[in-house]
């Protein structure tokens, strides 16, 4: 792993306790290792990452890559001081997104930069990671640690993953085989995952002058204001990996920034568009809550927030039945959202009698 | 790419600008499809990147990865009001990172955080990675925009990159060749790299109070400071990729943090150290106006700046003379700067006359 020496060297510059720093390094590097799976060829020294491709595997393999971060969720986690849960946050939301074309994960490499880099905070993000990695069979591949200054306040750190998966060609999902008529099945987010921080710490801590100790005012199921927004972004390869083969599954969407209104649309083709209805599921209470304190329109709660769903299945209509028993033996209760039918790309909300109207 | 929607609904969270950001997100896209390989099968508006295997081509393929930033050069470039440079920087960074291992890159992502994403500056950043990835055949396969007003002061920007390359197993560099008599030789830098900028610019900066139009004090080539630190980190593949196959060619170590003390021991097997002639090259004046400014020990100066040599070279000593010529060839005049011995794990420097000693 890269950051072995060009990290050292930049404790050494920034002169502090070059000890503990080094130790966090060998630590992290230990804990890199634990997620080799036999495709790694080697890691601890060397420049770049070595993953053994497995060729024979595949007929026709195609790489999906993607690059994310975690947003401003970062800093909740400053203020709850607890930094064990970001790395998770960031490995699912990486592996959703290429799970959403088909593939499942090979390898992952991280960058970490903060002002200061402090040890502990450091082998904790780390842990995170490799957790995660673990359990989703994914190389954590190599990784960079950045101390600069001058650029991030002491405290703060900034924690990007970059995935690579792989799927085979005639099995990737990229919204060709969406069709009029199709079904769109939601499944549940465990909040607000990686996204709409900025406008939910704004609400929450700003407007509101709540803690993270307190409960979210009103909440039936009395959930304090830190334990949601530190809820682990949900990772859904689990339970959608023995699906990813269903011949009714037409596409896959991760509902992150932008929500349904502009997540859904991109695995639609031209002149198809979604139609949700408004009353098919119900948005978690503490939406709803930001979105009275916010005075968020409708439209903006719904390309803000997830609003309780964190990604969309769309299904062949004949095979629907099939597909959703599939996720019901695993536990998984999907929400029927709406439908695909012709007409401009893009999400219409059917908010149904109770509006009396459709949102564009 | 991930950018196109994650982001747009980010800038109207945070109420700025909409219109020119839409209209530079858009400017990205078309920048990034123009880097398209034909390997590339879709890009814009989907979760992840594609990139179609080219298993044909490769027996036993390797992917080399890796991540890394540019560090406080961006400070440098912000100072300047000038972020054009530093997209190469970055992309060739990554690039040598993985040409050490024997790989050629395939695929880059970035990733591109600040306080406030300011649409030219953001258009600029990516057009330097654009044009970096352009000339090395590399596909800029997606990235990721995040606007974090809490995490980054206004004005400034965390740039990062991630690249995937691949090389043939046999073909591998990993220090496993290297052997006791081989011969060292190093590759030019252009100047810092992108290591080193904090202390330097502390050095030029603070202490010295230096401006960038300045030119460096007593240089009897005249550069001015901004010019200087602001120099593109040099790409080797050009020059180093027709030799990859040559059957002398042991390894290479990419000089960055950790100067050629932390990189170079990288690739050498245990038992044996780099023995480092410290008169075989002419250190750059501002390296040596550096040390003397900023009454840096000998052994400082070397862990902390690359001191003129980005790029070593570990070749048999039998092949040495063929694969100088094979270098000289295209304009490269590599420098001998010592040979491998038997010893413990590091590099040794012969200070020779001038100093009567030798730094370990």
């Amino acid at each position: 792993m890269k950051r072995a020496s060009a990290s050292s060297s930049r404790y050494r510059a920034a002169g502090v306790d070059l000890e503990r720093k080094e130790s966090a390094i060998r630590e992290i590097a230990r804990l890199a290792r634990s997620t080799a799976t036999s495709q790694v060829i080697a890691d601890v020294g060397l420049f770049g990452g070595l993953f053994r491709f497995p060729s024979g595997d595949y007929r026709d393999p195609v790489l999906v890559a993607s690059a994310d971060g975690v947003g401003t969720k970062l800093l909740v986690a400053r203020m709850a001081g607890n930094f064990s849960t970001v790395g998770r946050d960031l490995v699912h939301h990486c592996v959703n997104d290429i799970l959403v074309q088909g593939a499942r994960p090979l390898f992952f490499l991280d960058y970490i930069a903060g002002g200061v880099l402090e040890p502990r905070d450091l082998v904790t993000l780390v842990e995170g990671v490799v957790a995660a990695c673990r359990e989703h069979g994914c190389a954590l591949l190599g990784g960079e640690t950045a101390e600069m200054p001058g650029l991030y306040p002491a405290g703060d750190y900034d924690l990007v993953g970059f995935i690579v998966g792989i799927v085979e060609r005639e099995r990737l999902l990229d919204g060709s085989r969406v069709r009029e008529g199709d079904l769109l099945f939601g499944l549940r987010s465990s909040g607000l995952h990686t996204n709409g921080y900025s406008l939910a710490r704004k609400i929450f801590f700003e407007e509101q002058e709540l803690s993270l100790r307190d409960r979210i005012p009103g909440d039936p199921e009395k959930r304090r204001v830190g334990d949601w927004l530190l809820a682990v972004h949900r990772s859904y390869l689990s339970v959608l990996e023995p699906v990813l083969m269903h011949p009714g599954l037409h596409a896959l969407a991760h509902i992150t920034g932008g929500g349904i209104t502009d997540n859904l649309p991109r695995v639609l083709p031209e002149g198809l568009q979604a139609l949700v209805r408004f009353g098919s599921w119900e948005i978690p209470y503490p939406f709803r809550w930001l979105q009275e304190k916010g005075n968020l329109e409708l439209d903006e709660l719904l390309r803000v927030f997830n609003c309780g769903i964190g990604m969309i299945a769309v299904v062949a209509k004949e095979e629907a039945a099939n597909f959703v028993r599939s996720l019901v033996e695993r536990g998984e209760h999907p929400l029927a959202l709406g439908t695909v039918q012709q007409g401009e790309r893009g999400v219409v909300y059917d908010l149904g009698a109770t509006e009396g109207g459709v949102l564009k």
